[in-house]
């Protein structure tokens, strides 16, 4: 089977120069991938054109007429550029041109058109953004929302995990992932009410639930799964994210204070390359906007052509794994799902399989 | 002045082995400082013993018959074992016997007894726990509530901030300290309903508001002050320590793989040392419980006599300044405060000084 990955070729601080480049080397090391270019036909094809791809036969060229930027509200991606590289790119996946679409636009923008022109699966009442972030397992965390949703009820955080197990399970052939409830751990208070509500229902779940874990959980790698509402797990990300830059900085600082350090730097630079591939940002670039009736991936705007390319790695593993089918499944099998969310009463309790699936 | 600090020696993982000598250490470097220890007469004395202060002129020792282990629920931290260490130490406080107690028991009976015995200030609905986190403006941020309260009213939000302008504004020596509220970026949503009204509340508060900030400002000391609800503080802090752990470990792996790697460590000691003092959690170490009627600051359970000592250090300083003091102040200015949260409508809006001060 070929996975063809519709990239969004505008998207990102740095537009064709990062996105094109990335594809191209993607398709060398994927052969059984195609890719679907999208974008302006005059930004794309001089790219192309410098990496003698012009004539590749597995690139498609699609049009689309405008641009994205980071700054565009969602009224105007959603609105007003109908004919944007974003959108075009989503589309191609909602008319099954492509299997996977990768974008480094804009968060926002790119849920909501995604949203909008894909729809969520039977079942899911809202997408959640998910990535994985490495752990001191040696393998990755899958962590979500991530902003999506900023507000949520219970039986939300029930579905991310539902919607989250599915693509842990095929992507990383894990059948039963543990999924973990972001808490905080003092003894006074084990968390706000929502998060109270939705240990309850995570317990009467058929998923692997292992309970309630802490941040530092999250790079212990106590679970494959963490759980939390957008607001807590956009914090969680981005204070990480500031945390590794301010220590990188540091020992950039270090080994180059005087001629000795550098001189060890020097010396020692084998050793502080593995660290910086463990801890290298771009492996985790690409998260992944779930619970959609097609695959799109988001990676950062910042991202480098090593790392956007990670990203499209993350739409083919999805597309290749069948994420979508199989979350289609976990979540036929829970009835209760797909009525609105009614808190503990809810018939998402009910765990053993139903005739009536959505 | 002197300076007279209550320890309560029983608290934390490793109790007097860690507390007492700390303690002792501390009045070495101090001569303006005295200490109360707190605890099992037994346990102390021949810590006192092996550090030949027996005879201290400056070391008391006042007996408490209990001891309240990290496990016991707050339950009975406040209503069996009332004379515990933690809690004659907190009393210390309250009968100005103390300036301030420092205690590394556990942080949700901590903050029950201390609320219990000493109650809250003037216009202070509810404590807050404040912690400083490094940043890579060689100073530090100082964030809260970091766990105290999960679920917060806007009001609440406003009262961090203030509490902490009142503590950095003296201890830091800045006398506007700037006031971020944590937030995520994404354009699609800009918060919570809760972060949003906090927000109208210190844009109209005399408060020095910068805006929103979000988790990487943490660590990029974009703001003196980050406030936040417990929940989502304790989750950044939590994940933060989380990440800072992993990649310490990562270093000492890479750095002990081999004889080769081992001779490049030894080489660059120094600039290790200099990595591992930047960056050494201990410095940090020491919550400071805000909105009470007396200075408590609470350790690290984990933390060994060096680290304690930084906790003893942080009562020394909030008491030498004044923190308290200048609470009163922050707050009788503000004559809406004293009345319950209702929300934007509440007279906490006024920034002018009112004559009807609290």
């Amino acid at each position: 089977m070929t996975i063809k990955l519709a990239i969004d070729c505008m998207g990102g601080d740095h537009g064709v120069s990062v996105t094109v480049p990335a594809a191209i080397s993607f398709l060398s090391s994927h052969g059984d991938a195609e890719v679907v270019l999208v974008g302006l036909r005059d930004s794309i094809e001089p790219q192309l054109k410098k990496l003698h791809a012009l004539d590749h036969p597995r690139v498609r060229v699609v049009t689309a007429t405008e641009v994205i930027t980071m700054d565009d509200p969602v009224e105007v991606a959603l609105r007003k550029k109908k004919d944007s590289s974003m959108r075009v790119a989503v589309t191609q996946v909602k008319e099954g041109l492509a299997d996977a679409c990768i974008s480094a636009g804009n968060t926002g923008a790119l849920m909501a058109v995604s949203r909008y022109v894909l729809k969520t699966l039977e079942g899911i009442e809202r997408p959640a953004i998910a990535t994985t972030i490495p752990n001191e397992q040696g393998w990755g965390t899958t962590v979500l929302d991530l902003g999506a949703n900023a507000d949520c009820e219970p039986e939300h955080l029930l579905q991310f995990a539902r919607m989250a197990e599915a693509m842990v399970a095929v992507v990383d052939h894990k059948e039963r992932p543990s999924v973990g409830l972001l808490n905080i751990g003092e003894e006074v208070i084990k968390g706000n009410d929502v998060v109270k509500r939705a240990g309850e229902l995570l317990r009467a779940s058929e998923l692997n639930f292992y309970g309630n874990v802490e941040g530092n959980d999250i790079f212990k790698g106590t679970t494959d799964i963490v759980v939390c509402d957008g607001f807590v797990g956009n914090v969680a990300l981005k204070s990480s994210e500031g945390l590794a830059k301010m220590i990188g900085n540091m020992i950039k600082e270090e080994f180059t204070r005087s001629w000795f350090t550098r001189l060890l730097a020097g010396l020692a630079m084998p050793v502080l390359k593995r660290l910086s591939r463990r801890l290298d940002p771009a492996r985790y670039n690409g998260a992944s906007l779930l619970g959609l009736r097609g695959l799109v991936v988001k990676s950062h705007g910042s991202a480098d052509a090593h790392a956007f390319e990670w990203a499209i790695k993350r739409g083919y593993d999805a597309a290749r794994n069948g994420v979508i089918a199989r979350t289609i499944q976990a979540f036929a099998n829970k009835s209760g799902n797909s009525t609105p969310a009614t808190g503990p009463q809810s018939g998402a309790q009910d765990s053993s399989p139903s005739p009536h699936a959505a």
